[in-house]
């Protein structure tokens, strides 16, 4: 048994944004309750807590509008205090929202001078997260949208975009990175609906694209629940689509504004569930939480936060593991047959015309003896509470 | 101008469900209200109201265990009608939710003999559907899902989805029939979490299939909205991706339990663009609602709420033709740039490095300047509410 | 420490609607999977799973429409049962929604022929439930609302529906019985809007009584979270207002359909915090579970998940038992003030006047010095995580 | 006929707040995109477009910190401009959430030192309210609430927001100000949810105030639309119970962010049956808009959309009125006899014990004719669309 199980160690790819430690808390109501905080401080600290990575918009490091000079003495003091710590930069991404230049969108902005300035921002950070050796490069699109249908042609903005990713994409080969990007959907907020509202929009999205391949999703746990889907059943269907490079953890409260809670102060089942998806379903990613400190804390309330997130994620491995092993929890799965979904529906080699001259899958099928099996979800979904709980 | 614009014409091409209009109206805490409507009669009333096409569920037509004379008497009747009124049969669907046997599901049932079961019941419908002359045939999952995440293992569901839809395209193939299929996307209910819960995860779903060229969706106002989703981004999305092959009108108040109103009776605004992008996007489908009557409502009601949805549309039609038509809003479509998106943000042959290269594009960018264009957008929300009030 | 801490005892006080475990499972879109289950037989399993009491609309117990003997023998067997048993009925509650006469509403239809049958309909089985010993007589008005706006007078139903309620509760008066009612609000389904759609509107609906004393809530933790309401504010308010005479516990997942899931299948954070309030907040009332078997299930599975929800009442009471001990918990609630709410803001008999006339109050308050103390309100977030899942 | 019919005039008693032509569009993603509104400009513009009126918080029109002098020039420039224009200021409120102080509450913070400065910031700004003749004094409570049920008390929060409120109840007593307080209701954002998330909530706590008579409701549409609640419906109650003091007209697309969109902008069916009740269900307060130029916009935006505001308002104003002309929307009420909602259900004088014993009441209701009735609900919501889209 592991001395301190709920410690976190580098091996467990813990990865949080300078842009979450660091938000000063302005919020649609309220002014900043937080000094700015320092990139390199944020770094320490993180390290300090047992954090792998960090991640940032290129804004998060180097403010908006910094010259040259200083834009690489930003670079400089960070690259050095990843270098102190060992903290890594697995992802990156741009900040395509706060100027008002992106008010109106920006790879889909109605402005073409404003695409072409907003593909330039990703571009300049891209070069800058290679170098720092990000593997995963993110796109949030969150200002491309619209509050009236009356504002926008959305076959057309669509257009737009895939133009948009797909030129990122062939920069990234252009320039022989080892990058993949991400998309992360979001349904509404901050604008009225956002394109690419959902996973599955954004797996639909890249399906079409010309560098398909190199594009996959990066689904963040709130953005899901604000549209009150299943973010289990999300991710899920980006692992079978090959699709899962990336995720956002973090907390949400079903339909209403984008909270960014502490992974597991939200819907806790489904934070079980989602652990142990990413456990035992393939997943080979960084567990970054993309999160916001509550408003009303202090700095010490910003680094509890910050430490909670990864004490969530570690309870709910250890209760994840226990649960798989649980000899009546393998005996419920197996009543429930939830295995037998692996087994095809069609013998090896069974065609359509074959299926339709079977007898026993039809005409002699007895349908209400099959109707009167029980499904034992409820006893499985106890159990699952029964270890989430600790109970068991 | 037309003596009688909103009384509906077969050009028009309005088709209904027989379960719609036939609904007995059963809900979750009450008994049926009204007495079981004969098929033959819907399609006599239909057609009086001047609807052009009626669809169907196997089990609308040919209740559940009929035996094959029974079965052939109601398709004989049934044909009688719709020869006797020229009422066409535009698309057919199969009931996989309404016996206690596919309780867990049919195409993903964990239950292999289900799943082979419920592909029979399909492919003995689409035999009935291609003998009507129906060109869409629909498959909505909405027993696909899970209450909980315990009880399912996504990807592996994914998989026997995949292999039912491919398994059902290749026997339309090998019968030959001029069959197109349309996944129907529902968030919730009546599982606790459906398998493709939006536009989104449809398309991307179909994406994957290996005869994914024959595979659409048909999108329902209300599914969509019962995830906060904006329909007519959704259906642009589909149009986006060749992939409109159907649709289901209707009426629902967010989220919260299936509604089926009457379409333009849940959000009048989205009906608006709806109409605006299906008479102006290039959707050349049927206009299908796909509804329920009120429960409170008698046989009177049923068919005053059958022609409310034509009149609904017709009346939409028409204001959407008239905003198109309006000097003013062309206007101020130009003035928000809504018709820039259509233009490319490259240069035609620029590539990334030859964007990179342009200081116009970023070193010497006005951002400020960029930033402070106003959208336009209030006033093309406001212009069109004043045409969709009759204001203008 | 107890032998078996999770086995449910009388002294628990867990009560069950006879309508939970005999739900035949009819859902919107599909036929009963269960066949009836015998009132008898639900009392004898109810108690033998260690529950304490028994409650029944009066249609889960007389079938609609029984003649008078047919309705003494069901009497007469179900009381028979309860004596053998020693299964309290703590509560009873009128059927007003699944027959058809009252689709438009029972104690608020447009109908006075109607209301008038419906109030009789609830005499009758007050008179029963007075005569079985019950304390509490719910009135939950799911069919009082309407689908549009247009085909209601909301201030004339309001009316109504008071007449309605004062008019029963002087039938308890007159008849002497010991019976207090109690209003569950519900937002929609099975109607588009449900009049009193949440615990708020109820309370202030029966402060306008002339009965308003005898008036009280029993809220619903699903038909809140149905609205995204957070059920342990709710019930504060209520316990607030001295009105919560009675509970129904079951688990939701945010708004959609009405799930009526096992309680702690939810939000089970939030169920975390309703056992908490319970246990601690001054509740002396049943715990009663108004849940749905899922539809899935066989009669094995309708008896696990009654067990289940007896379970996770009993498992969250430990946890909050053990939170609530926690001196690191005493200490972050210190820490975080919440013990300084029960301070009056003003001074003993200080009158508006003299809190004017205090500079420290405001002139010479330091308003960045206070704006800088940290809530520590995540830290205590995180005990709750822990604690609830047993890590600590 | 008039000749403007869409022109506002001061007899229409529109009314907007400082903070909503005066929002510079700072968003939880996004920085301000546009300049300070200078109060005296919007106060003329305002009146240029036909508003009759101006409200404020506090802070909208003195900023922060000002010191006396300071105050005094902003408030002779307003009142100057008021004198200039005509315009009145009807309502006035306290912002007691942008800052940091109010980060954790305002008269529910667990500091008591806040608690008492923010009652004397209120106080203060009463006392300007009642000088420029303001009647209506509103109470937003943004941050009274929690992230986290830990972390509150909510009967003793609900303790001392009555004791709040009571407090500058008395303090308008003893200043003999003609003032009558108005509570609004809002479920969550900013906080994760607040204190009194509804119309309903609100009218129950207030009736448990001490001064209960001089307070009233201020619900904002987008609010109870947040809750997916019926606002129609919601102050329908607010109007029975005696408490609709006055309202806030935005527009908001269902459960998700506080939108503020232009009234009409939102859910159109619902406003117009708002206008529908207010013109015509006793209502005489004034017509307050609280709403947010989009972020997109620019200054021209700005005022398009304050004007858009009351066009869309006369607009519907002139729809309801025709309807509720309309002789076939009368007969359509009376067929659906919701004028018999008005008539009592018991006799006059009659008693429950007399109700119980009128077999025509019960033992000889024939309950299958009545159920039989038809509500004739679709036929008034079609004729009540085809009025709003002017087809009628």
């Amino acid at each position: 048994m592991a001395a301190q199980p709920l410690t976190p160690q580098p091996e467990d790819r813990f990865s949080f944004g300078l842009w979450t430690v660091g938000w000063r808390a302005v919020d649609p109501f309220g002014e900043a309750t937080r000094p700015r905080l320092d990139p390199v401080e944020a770094v320490h600290r993180l390290a300090g807590l047992g954090a792998w990575g960090v991640t940032f918009h290129d804004d998060d490091l180097i403010p908006f509008g910094a010259d040259g000079a200083e834009r690489e003495g930003h670079i400089a003091r960070f690259r050095e205090a990843l270098d102190e710590t060992g903290l890594v930069v697995p992802m990156a991404t741009t900040n395509l929202f706060t100027h008002p230049v992106f008010k109106g969108g920006a790879l889909t902005s109605a402005d073409r001078d404003i695409r072409r300035y907003a593909l330039r921002k990703v571009m300049r950070n891209m070069d800058l997260a290679a170098e720092l050796g990000a593997r995963t490069y993110v796109l949030w699109g969150g200002r491309e949208g619209a509050e009236t249908d009356a504002g926008i042609d959305v076959p057309a903005a669509l257009d737009r975009y895939a133009e948009g990713v797909d030129t990122l994409a062939q920069y990234v080969l252009d320039q022989g990175y080892d990058l993949r990007l991400a998309l992360e959907p979001k349904p509404n907020e901050p604008r009225g609906d956002i394109l690419l509202p959902t996973i599955g929009h954004a797996l639909a999205f890249i399906s079409r694209l010309q560098h398909h391949e190199m594009v996959g999703v990066n689904p963040e746990v709130g953005h899901e629940q604000m549209a009150g889907l299943n973010y289990v059943h999300g991710i899920g269907q980006a692992l079978w689509s090959g699709k899962l490079f990336h995720l956002d953890l973090n907390g949400q409260r079903g339909p209403r504004y984008d909270q960014d809670f502490v992974f597991g102060h939200g819907d806790l089942l489904s934070a079980f569930f989602t652990v142990d998806l990413l456990e035992h379903g393939g997943y080979e990613g960084p567990r970054h939480f993309d999160y916001k400190p509550l408003r009303t804390e202090d700095a010490d309330g910003v680094w509890a936060s910050a430490e909670a997130n990864m004490r969530s994620y570690l309870i709910l491995r250890e209760r994840a593991r226990a649960y798989r092993a649980d000899p009546e929890v393998r005996e419920a799965l197996r009543a429930a047959r939830v295995d037998q979904l692996a087994v095809p529906t069609l013998e090896p080699g069974e065609t359509p015309a074959r299926l339709a001259a079977d007898p026993g899958a039809f005409e002699e099928f007895d349908v209400d003896a099959a109707a009167a099996r029980g499904g034992g979800f409820v006893r499985l979904s106890q159990l699952a509470l029964e270890h989430l709980t600790g109970a068991r």
